[in-house]
């Protein structure tokens, strides 16, 4: 690899569109110690187990299909738990494990929206 | 909010497209507990938080601006530590602190993608 500086530097909005993986869920499993709401006290690390296992006996792990992956703090707890689905950038406020469910089949497997889990826009921290 | 059902999904990629981050950055800090190389033995935490700092030095912290997250696995162990910007889907490979200082500068701040410190297609697990 070259040593290029800024001169070189490609803009972001015309680099390669091919995501390594198709979607990117990530689910906030983050716990605050200072007794406020957290996804993780609402059972964010369950439900991201259930995507994953889901997603895995789909045989729908790897490069160009989908990854499951945990992240800190998401910064908008007070729609939590939430995930977020990448590079469409479309959020989910979740409440059980049917609603995991609705999100692999629908969304993960299918690229359909499951308008009915968005997150708010206005919610945030 | 209303219960749609599926006839009534949107497809993801017809979706809203602005993202809720204009920047999302996720460093992979996961720790394998096998001996394998992981991110976290990779001074990945270091880096997380330099790149946090800095975002939130700059005040490009919050909505529309940049997010900085920590993840789990993310699948591209050989090719670590890594980040990955999304929803551009620009993943990084990075060695030390300067590395860091320079996705913030470039890209971060300006949407310059650092070419040098992109991460080869071909290196996935």
């Amino acid at each position: 690899m070259t040593h290029s500086t800024s001169p070189e530097a490609v803009p972001a909005e015309s680099a390669p569109t091919a995501s390594y993986f198709q979607r990117h869920i990530f689910f906030c499993t983050n716990e605050r110690q200072n007794g406020e709401a957290c996804c993780a006290q609402r059972d964010a690390l369950a439900a991201f187990e259930r995507c994953k296992l889901q997603i895995k006996a789909a045989a729908l792990s790897g490069p160009g299909q989908v990854r499951v992956s945990k992240a800190g703090c998401l910064d908008r707890c007070t729609a939590g738990p939430v995930a977020v689905v990448y590079p469409e950038a479309v959020w989910y406020s979740y409440v059980d494990a049917s609603d995991i469910d609705e999100i692999v089949e629908s969304h993960l497997k299918n690229g359909q929206v499951v308008e009915r889990l968005l997150t708010p826009a206005y919610l945030g921290r």
